[in-house]
């Protein structure tokens, strides 16, 4: 049986239209764009030429995207950079239960340290309640931190609300959102929903490792989390990683140029897998799909629960046969606790330890959803037998 | 005229073979090494292996190795995330006057905020006073941070005999050695130099931009700059890099198999390149080269003022020539200001703004030289026309 890759949320393949665009970029343009002779003013100007497509599509300045190594440190360049350039405004900060480790801990980091933290709770679908969040914010807040798409379940804040709630409230608060797993099924206008930091990683969208950038409002001031030169305006030193912004330029270009039509078809696999579980669910009766089918969720991201079925054991069952999914808490075989994400929309321990995520990149197919239920329709009898 | 590349310490253009093992990795192991499925779990196995050849090189532990996004996150990474571990153990920190701005500028910020720094004063060539050194490591040191080679000039300081004169004064005192200029010019023994921290970037290596590693000494402790994931033991969030880690290895083992044939070849680019400016000198005495033609300097790295051609008008005379070399003031057109490598060596303003840096890679030849001299001697009388 030919493998099926469901763990896109984890990362994706590179598509290698992306890939030979940086291959051929690293070859023609491989010199350093800080050297002051021609072959750096032309990768110079090619970096620039990228960074105009993304602050375009993003409605903002190419001067206000910043290259960075990834999802994680451009997350923690805006929190930690933000908040240590501010602190004199106010001690206060703002951010969700439900946050990637590399928002949630550097929130920790900076509780540690005597800033008041606010962690918000979300309802049974992992929203957020806005008037919580109005509630909340003063005039001694001086960030808020919210995720666009749930890594876990999926689920979608309203961010263009929270935007305006957030500078009504306080218009010298900053708002941050990690657009990690939203990037490229969602258009986004930076200015029309006030976000003044906005963290993208490349290899979620078929991109390269290693890259991603950092969408910071002009208007506001940040302190460099690595120093040195003086590259990107002081904000982030080491020498471009051309290659990987090259590709991170080209991955965002194919999959705009697509949006909307690579959206309605993960929908499609997603709703198609939602219907399928609930069908399976009426022989067995031990299925919670935690994502629902409207547009307070992604596209592209199912989170399901099997009742008295370990996601581990579920995990290694479906690998054994060439399906590779996520066991409820994302990414990680390093870090066993329980999911912070599905604890807070209401999961016990069992359940939230017998939770997978199934993620769609475009290259998924209808047909393997099939071939998935079939196996799920296997295993659940097998797996609930060998528990007892 | 075919170009003439002598900007190599600024970045070298990737090894085809190279390109060639990353775009094969990158399509059999694209998935996330941190996921729990089979296919997470081989590319987990496969970066063991390149931590596992790495760290034999050094004779470390592979896991001392922390993967990074390059020199200047390795370098940050080292200095800040040690200081904050060890801030009770004491506020003295020694590091030299003409260290990369990776290293200088971190160094500043905690002088900023009131530890003590020790800048080492370094003599005509380059070269730090072990003794000075020795007088100002106290029971009160916590880091002490010398580059290996200086990347302006080349000057190579003496990393053994630094390590065993810090950790016979306080053997509590870290060591950092910013290898960037120096890794595959030199075998590094990591535990025998003493070394408790090494920096290095891989696309000064023929490697790929974007990617580099820190060793660690694991007795040691490290506060991590990027929160988030518990990848490297928590000392480095964000998912890792595989394909550059990959193409870091794949240049480092092709270095290292040929390191003393390479340094042997660059070694004679070098020697020959200085008895050849010297004989252009004995026409115009203008020339003085800053790089000497023995093992305290590097092999690859020749720094040359031209008395009244300012460094700026040399270098665009050059590559309209085809001949990209750098400004003495290393490898941005951001930061205008006078090197401070040159003036720590004597130079005056005029002397360091008259300064170019060649730096030699693999694919130099010797003709290529030959070439540039022809130009120098055209060139010297021109410039110093036009500017009478």
């Amino acid at each position: 049986m030919m493998d099926i890759y469901f763990d896109n949320s984890a990362t994706t393949l590179i598509d290698s239209e992306v890939q030979k665009f940086m291959n051929d970029f690293s070859e023609k343009y491989f010199a350093n764009p800080s050297a002051m002779h021609r072959l750096g003013y032309l990768v110079e100007e090619e970096v620039k030429s990228f960074s105009n497509y993304i602050a375009k599509e993003l409605n903002c300045d190419a001067k206000e995207i910043i290259w960075t190594s990834g999802g994680s440190e451009s997350n923690n360049l805006a929190i930690s950079g933000y908040i240590d350039a501010h602190k004199k405004m106010g001690n206060k900060i703002i951010t969700t239960k439900i946050e990637h480790s590399s928002v949630y801990n550097v929130f920790k980091k900076y509780e540690d340290i005597g800033l008041e933290v606010v962690y918000l709770d979300v309802d049974r679908t992992g929203h957020i309640d806005i008037n919580d969040l109005q509630k909340n914010i003063d005039s001694n807040t001086i960030l808020v931190s919210v995720m666009y798409i749930n890594n876990e379940i999926g689920a979608r804040q309203d961010i263009e609300q929270i935007g305006k709630v957030i500078k009504e409230a306080n218009d010298k608060c900053a708002f941050h959102v990690d657009f990690v797993q939203g990037f490229t099924k969602y258009r986004v206008n930076v200015k029309k929903s006030k976000i003044d930091f906005l963290s993208v990683s490349s290899h979620k969208i078929n991109g390269p490792k290693g890259a991603g950038f950092l969408y910071k409002n002009s208007s506001v001031r940040l302190t460099p989390l690595i120093l040195g030169g003086e590259q990107q305006n002081g904000l982030r030193a080491g020498t471009l990683n051309t290659t990987g912004i090259a590709g991170t330029y080209f991955a965002t270009k194919i999959a705009y140029e697509s949006l909307e039509k690579n959206v309605e078809k993960l929908t499609s696999l997603r709703n198609y897998l939602i219907d399928r579980l609930e069908d399976v669910n009426k022989n067995f009766d031990i299925i919670t799909v935690n994502t629902k089918k409207d547009d307070t969720f992604a596209p592209h991201i199912v989170s399901i629960s099997f009742k008295g079925i370990r996601s581990e054991v579920m995990l290694h069952a479906l690998e054994d046969k060439g399906i590779y999914v996520s066991a409820g808490s994302a990414c990680s075989s390093h870090d066993k606790r329980i999911s912070r994400t599905l604890k807070s929309i209401g999961l016990n321990d069992n359940e939230a330890e017998s939770t997978i995520r199934v993620s769609f990149g475009k290259s998924n197919e209808i047909h393997e959803i099939d071939t998935f239920i079939n196996v799920i329709k296997d295993l659940i009898p097998a797996l609930s037998i060998r528990k007892k």
